[in-house]
């Protein structure tokens, strides 16, 4: 018997069939003889239509009320699965993030657990009673309803999987694990069975959308075993359906490179002859950093003069304008010749924790684009990934390449 | 100053541009100088889809979950109203029933109200927010969400009003009062200023939809002044604006009759040649409320034989197959000759509290109807009313007929 919390998207509640079917697949665990909670979120489209209204009644609103309106998509969900689940013969109740309760801080709108007491719902567990848990909310200390911000049910169920102590956490939803790289693009993409916490943080941040960045860092920090999987179809002949997310040391035969991301949401930005003196970084991103934008990747060149330098750096691409209008004010100040901004760019990576004790990770890389005639505009790296900045147009044959050249295509 | 209590009905805040309406409404009260706590519904049109997300999962469900499901959309409606009142510069919170808490039993799905703690509500409208409580819902000792049944927030607005000492309780709605009748019949219909409580709980349940007879109920044992209005239209030239239900005492000058009402809801039922022995009324009316059937008005002939009698009787439109089901199922015990049914019936009642100190009231209504060759066919009456059933086809005439006979018609 294990102890598992299963969590179900958007899609895998959009109508009351799917709803009966998530019912079926949460029977089959408790048939197994597993204790279960499930996390579900709001009907797909709900939280979308609910949003609006708060817009359309005002642009800036209150966001803590803006939390008691959104958070009752998922109230809907839980009562309606507890319902399908009870119709099947199996005892369940819902759960809201204040009868739990799950204590999230003041921070309305984007609030973050604090803690969750487990008592009621794990004693009804223990009893053979389903939780159905409406994912995405909590409660704060003064009583008011918390949200966790977009994607926030992935959080809810990692959390709820620390809190209670259990085997695994599930994450359903409508893609049936983690690939080696885009399917879409890639047809030889792979899907990986078991990837570490390190590397689907920057898959996830690199734009393979699959799990929420935030609800990763808490799997890793409570080492909760979570999985990744399909609502709509198993894939055949795998003995775990999905994409198993674990600490580094549950990895037995670690892959130099797991996969390769992308991410088309990034700019260019490039400053050319900025005076080179102490300072001049920050004063560049100070202003930047007051405006909340967020600056990715950052070259800087050598100085050939040893008075002047060229700066770049990425920032996202809806921040573009936004941060060209804050850079052309700090021109006096910043002294530079010439902004150029371009935003036909994509952010190519390779990832892999195994690339930390093997050298020429990164020389392949390069190495396999030149040969493409592909053209490296900015580099980065970190311990488990290296980034590359290209041009957009060359985004899927950069993929196919690099897909090859690390041998990951699928026999 | 005053403390007031408003509610406002599911077309009230139909769309966003009607809950914006409200809060301008909202806004007069609270610029005259009023500690205000609104009580709202759902969105219209949203209780019912969620009723029936219910229904399709399973017919027979658990009331707690339904609950959970169903109170959501009041919970939308209270967070978008603090929305709108915000931005129009009035400081607003929403509440939830578990909030407040306004404690409710644990017949879900038809809950009764326990008590209210008002004190965080009443403490924060004391310091001019405006307490924007989610109708229809309360929470149970357990922990659980409560539902009122249909209409409970009409019910929510009057024990808070209580519960808060509120000097008045106002209930917007898509009419602008309570008539004389059914003013799409008689043209002639007025608008009542004043209606004592037990003239609208006789109006409410007889079928002119205005409130819910538990709210009424509720005002009645409280004392709470309600008035219903209409928040679409403002009628012209009156000082209050809408018809104030208060105490007995409160009328100065009361009119014999208040009002005429009717209800198309009533089947008629004879059972002739019943043999006529003590126990026989026990023996018909028992197995019918074994199966929930309410019985209205009931009328047992003389027997003229000594031996046997007819009884009549009438039930709800929706209840007649069942009924005549079990009475046939039972004619071997009751051993009556014939069975009658007869859905082509309507109910017409003439209500004044002055009957009780005049006598001919009755008599006034039998000799109108008669001179209209209405042939009245059951007759029942309680202090403060007279009903009579008719073929449904006169219920017009009756109606307009009825008007004039008490002087009800308007100058």
């Amino acid at each position: 018997m294990a102890r598992l919390v299963l969590k179900f998207g958007g899609t895998s509640v959009g109508d009351i069939e799917r709803i009966k079917n998530v019912a079926k697949k949460v029977k089959q665990e408790v048939d197994a003889g597993h204790e279960v909670a499930v996390v579900v979120s709001a009907m797909s489209g709900v939280t979308n239509q609910l949003v609006d209204y708060c817009r359309q009644i005002a642009k800036v609103h209150d966001q803590a009320e803006y939390d008691a309106v959104v958070a009752s998509g998922e109230q809907v969900t839980s009562g309606l699965l507890a319902i399908a689940l009870q119709e099947i013969g199996i005892p369940a109740r819902s759960w809201q993030g204040w009868q739990i309760p799950l204590i999230a801080d003041e921070t309305h709108g984007k609030s973050r657990i604090e803690r969750i007491d487990t008592t009621s719902l794990s004693d009804n567990m223990s009893k053979g009673v389903v939780g159905v848990v409406a994912g995405f909310q909590g409660v704060t200390e003064k009583g008011r309803i918390a949200t966790l911000g977009r994607g926030g049910s992935d959080t809810s169920a990692v959390a709820l999987a620390a809190a209670l102590n259990a085997d695994r956490c599930d994450i359903y939803t409508d893609v049936d694990g983690v690939y080696t790289t885009d399917p879409r693009i890639v047809k030889t993409a792979r899907k990986l069975h078991r990837i570490t916490y390190e590397e689907m943080l920057e898959m996830a941040s690199l734009g393979a959308k699959v799990l929420q960045t935030r609800s990763v860092e808490m799997a890793m920090k409570h080492h909760v075993r979570v999985q990744v999987l399909s609502t709509f179809e198993q894939a055949p002949g795998s003995d775990l359906p999905g994409t198993l997310v674990v600490d580094e040391d549950e990895i037995v035969e670690q892959e130099l490179v797991s996969g390769i991301a992308y991410s088309r949401d990034e700019a260019k930005i490039t400053l050319l002859g900025v005076e080179d003196r102490p300072g001049v970084a920050a004063a560049i991103f100070g202003p930047l950093t007051d405006a909340a934008i967020n600056v990715d990747m950052i070259v800087q060149n050598v100085s050939e003069d040893g008075r002047t330098t060229d700066m770049t750096f990425t920032v996202g691409k809806a921040d573009l304008d936004r941060a060209v209008q804050v850079l052309e004010k700090a021109q006096a100040d910043l002294n530079y010749r010439r902004l150029a901004a371009d935003a036909n760019v994509v952010k190519v990576s390779v990832i892999g924790v195994g690339m930390r004790s093997h050298a020429g990770v990164a020389q392949r890389m390069f190495k396999a684009l030149a040969d493409r005639g592909i053209n490296i505009q900015v580099i980065s790296t970190s311990e488990i990934k290296v980034s590359v900045l290209i041009a957009e147009e060359y985004t899927e044959l950069a993929l196919r390449s690099l897909h090859t050249a690390y041998g990951l295509d699928k026999a």
